[in-house]
């Protein structure tokens, strides 16, 4: 039954997927006659390049899925507003990518090197003017985000509500980031405070923000679905982020498209470091701090560090906790049934066991 | 004459600025009640704190003035919209100026630490801490910029064109400060350049938008007028940047809130640096070139070549070039009278004039 319905569900994310890409595709291609640039410019091109590359780069799209998907949970018929909703939402999630690669100075994303990388490989003897323009490359793509909701041609109102979604998700992100850095300076934090992070670094654009549009669009009354949306929401931000972290320490380099332990050699306190934390006992912990936020961990360190935390039982502990978040949403969206049609109130049921990995 | 009409100018900017002053701070004093932010963060109101300091630290508030006067060429009615409008202007001058003094690495801004120094002083043993919550803190007044529009009390086909008038503004203001880091790259950048570099880092936003958003919200047909305000805020803009690089190499610290010879060590090829390098000899170049992006030349070494710019005549030719655009600009508004208000239109011919330094 499980895998049925996350079969299906992944089926459908995955026909999302496709079609907005091709969108996704042409929205760059189209991009440079509709942006008023520096004429005789060559690094505002190179920018735009970047910003394309990294966009269409992939990622699973989930966030597209939900959108359409919350839209379907209404109707069938085409909804206008959610191709450009679509894109919006995915071009934050890259001034996000974009900004996080430079503030935790990492080299890969999605299989490729990181905007800031792209640019240190393009000024080896100017560090700063690579920093300025990753700060700037994000900036764009911020504005660029909010600008293609414009072009939605749906009522005004309707279209300033979609805008008031997307601005209060991405300055609640832009507080989410700040907690996360904030969260590197406890020693151990709590389970509170890692949710408090993932809810507002992840969950409010990721998944409420989507959900939200996506309903929008379709004409439904949000405030009467709100505590719903937003319960479904958290739990599976909360799945997402453990299998995220999970990955980070025990995954391996092809399958995330970063770099295994950089969780651990950049100082972040994930779910998974502050389990492992949690677990150890004080000359581990004194190990484990001693490797922890040091960019130059050698693998080995890591390496030693995933096998205790496997010998602690924290690879088991945190598939068991993404799985009974993944489940809960499950539960949540089967009480969906009565409000809203059957094959999108499935998708939004299988989806959150699909997007997690299975218990051992 | 002259003389009349830019202390009428200057007033009448002075009374726009202490109004929205008021506006500014009663919009920080209850921003977090607006703002959904983490729970048991310190870091998030640290972040609106600084926001706060430098938002409130003043300026001219040139773009404000510009903003509500272009409004009056039209009308002396209460003009709905123009607040918000004002809001978004200035809050989004805060995110560039956050993350400019980032990208630049500057120490000061406004007569105070800029943001990233503030936070360097908060972190003094974490750089890259200090880094990631200036990225954010920039990013954050990115989208306060345009979220704050959405509150604006105006009919929904206003409030879209007002938010494309700022989104354009925001993303071509990206591209221009993208092409200023290009322009450090180029030995002696020409004029057009140079131009290039001021219309879209400084020009579209500071001068134009406002403009812009002043006479939509007053009801006016933006297309009508289109080539006029562009002649406008081009003259404008290129005298405000001549006076700013003048200051950043003749003025003084204590006028300018800024460090002087802050161009010359960051290596920006602004127009008082480009004019110096094209009126030097190879040796004096030479000479330049070696302080020219050394963040520790001393202040001999800029005084030097201040006085040499100076023997040079190229404080002359700048203080000439700025009147001389000053003055265009002045004659360009002469011309608005048979469309638009006369109060409001003398205002427009007397800022040009007083927004640069007097012709020695």
């Amino acid at each position: 039954m499980n895998e049925t319905i996350m079969a299906a569900a992944r089926e459908r994310a995955a026909g999302h997927r496709r079609r907005f890409d091709l969108r996704f595709e042409a929205y760059f291609a189209t991009l440079p006659e509709r942006l008023d640039t520096p004429p005789l410019s060559r690094f505002t091109p190179r920018c735009l390049d970047l910003l394309r590359d990294l966009s269409l780069r992939g990622g699973k799209r989930l966030r597209v899925a939900l959108l359409y998907e919350a839209a379907r949970l209404v109707t069938t018929d085409p909804v206008p507003g959610l191709a450009e909703a679509a894109l919006s939402i995915e071009l934050l999630q890259t001034h996000g990518l974009v900004h996080d690669d430079l503030i935790d100075d990492s080299p890969r994303r999605r299989g490729g090197p990181s905007t800031y990388y792209a640019y240190r490989q393009d000024f080896p003897d100017a560090d700063r003017t690579a920093l300025g323009l990753a700060v700037l490359a994000g900036d764009l793509a911020a504005f660029l985000s909010m600008r293609v909701l414009l072009d939605a041609d749906v009522p005004a109102e309707l279209r300033r509500a979609m805008l008031e979604v997307q601005l209060d998700a991405a300055a609640e992100t832009v507080t989410g980031q700040i907690v996360d850095l904030e969260r590197d300076f406890l020693p151990v934090p709590d389970e509170e405070f890692l949710h408090t992070v993932c809810e507002y670094k992840s969950t409010r654009y990721s998944v409420l923000a989507p959900l939200r549009l996506g309903l929008l669009a379709a004409g439904e009354d949000l405030a009467r679905h709100d505590a719903r949306l937003r319960r479904y929401a958290t739990l599976v931000g909360i799945g997402g982020q453990l299998r995220d972290d999970y990955l980070d320490l025990f995954g391996d380099d092809a399958a995330t498209g970063k770099t295994t332990g950089a969780d651990l050699r950049a100082g972040r306190r994930s779910y998974a470091i502050s389990a492992l934390l949690a677990a150890a006992d004080a000359s581990q912990r004194a190990e484990i701090e001693s490797a922890l936020g040091d960019p130059h961990s050698p693998t080995e360190t890591v390496h030693r560090l995933r096998d205790l935390a496997r010998h602690l039982g924290v690879d088991a502990k945190l598939r068991a906790a993404m799985h009974r978040h993944a489940d809960a949403a499950r539960t949540e969206a089967r009480t969906w049934r009565p409000h809203w049609r059957e094959d999108a109130v499935a998708f939004f049921e299988g989806l959150p066991l699909a997007n997690v990995l299975p218990p051992e």
